[in-house]
């Protein structure tokens, strides 16, 4: 069974303008990093492996049916047959399988390495290609949406992140993805060595509890706002996505293609809004 | 040609209790994004995507030699025929695909999307499948490398990557990577919105120079140490990786089996050894 943490063995060195101890043999306690293998195809058939991520071990099977919503794959929980975690051969390798069983309609998902975007037969790969097949994938519309959230309860978020994760992340090696409701009030927190398997958790649960499309919620994450969590929110049904840093230039292209509102650098009281500043009131 | 920044639209929210300004609208510098499709094959065949990958514009051919460095497919530049960028068939979207040319005799890269991991036929993939396989990859040994850093030395580089990164960023969102002499000297800098591309845009560029392996050398990167991180260094044979950020555990196990030194939380004059302390005087 995965956990969450673990200890290892550290040599502590101070320098002496640090007015440390010199060097110091001492535990510390690190973030778990293992892979997740995610096998999916419909009852019956073979079930190949579609992706491995590395993450760290819980909540696996909301990481895998999160990252089959987030990547078009699946839409809901209703088209997910059974997922279970794979007893392993040996005891130490045990649950780091995830096998999804799909509704045997479902088209079987595409293993290219491309997958994700929509690529020219010459080259032609791009941002609009890119933003092109989130839209085509998407299920979901953010743009009519009509959360509005005052700048005040967002610049709160951050904080309430926080103190949920303390309790959590002694290990600094933390990523957290917090789904709240406009109101302010935490929904759910998933925290993961990976940014992209945080959010995945949350997305995960969601359509576990039936609650897709997250209208009308806002996903806030620890770091900062890239393309792909631009698009996982999205793929969700979030329409408002706030970043405690920086976000990429695609990050803000998406949010305005989709007509999604994207909030960066949410520090203390100020905070910059990249993208459908009409719903920040 | 790509940037590596742009300038958006964006609203500057501050809150009356942050003494600002209310609502202002300012342009803001953001990172650029952009998808980099990676394709390869040898002279006279199809050359089919191998990867997408979502970079920061620039250094493209070094982030793809490197990419395919630390992935095991080549070994050195020496393998590779040639490398360009692709023109693309509009304005817009042209230097989003390198195509890369292998020598005839290499033999084709694995596409499967599990081909980093070592997976038995049933439940299996684990951390240690996972060390087994970049092992089994890795021309490059570590363990035997006789380098030695003083810790004072290890202290200083996080002000010289800042001070080196600060030219470049404006934006907030770059992470940073940068190759060091055992004695502290900055050897070069790559910046990218994702760490795993600034790690191939430096080990990319030592491939070209003909550098590898990158004996005696030190890496540090502007974050955390993940399992895929310390997967690069050890497939550039680089035997000193150190992180301003918390390493996972699974950086630790590889970092202890390939004999490398990983030193984590390089802040101020304090820093944690995580394995291969020996390295540090």
């Amino acid at each position: 069974m995965g956990r969450v943490t673990d200890r290892r063995r550290v040599v502590r060195i101070a320098l002496p303008a640090a007015g440390g101890a010199g060097r110091q043999v001492r535990p510390d306690t690190l973030v778990a990093e293992e892979p997740l293998e995610i096998r999916v195809g419909p009852a019956g058939a073979p079930r190949p492996p579609l992706a491995v991520t590395m993450r760290t071990p819980g909540e696996d099977l909301d990481l895998a049916i999160g990252f089959l919503v987030t990547e078009g794959i699946v839409g809901s929980a209703a088209d997910v047959v059974a997922a279970q975690l794979c007893a392993g051969t040996d005891q130490l390798n045990t649950y780091n399988v995830v096998e999804v069983t799909l509704d045997p309609e479902l088209p079987p998902p595409a293993t290219d390495p491309t997958r994700n975007f929509y690529t020219t037969s010459s080259c032609g790969v791009c941002g609009k290609a890119s933003i092109d097949a989130v839209r085509t994938r998407s299920r979901f519309g953010v743009a009519g949406d009509p959360v509005r959230v005052p700048a005040a309860t967002l610049a709160g978020l951050p904080d309430r992140l926080r103190a949920a994760q303390r309790v959590f992340d002694r290990t600094g090696g933390l990523h957290a993805a917090g789904l709240f409701t406009a109101g302010g009030e935490l929904v759910v927190l998933r925290e993961d060595v990976g940014r992209h398997n945080a959010v995945d958790k949350v997305v995960g649960w969601a359509a576990r509890q039936q609650r897709l499309p997250l209208r009308g919620q806002l996903l806030l994450v620890s770091g900062r706002a890239s393309f792909e969590l631009a698009q996982k929110a999205w793929m969700a049904g979030i329409p408002v996505l706030a970043a405690v840093s920086a976000p990429s230039t695609l990050a803000v292209s998406l949010a305005e293609e989709a007509g999604m509102t994207l909030v960066g650098f949410l520090r203390g009281d100020t905070m910059n809004v990249y993208a459908g500043a009409e719903r920040v009131t």
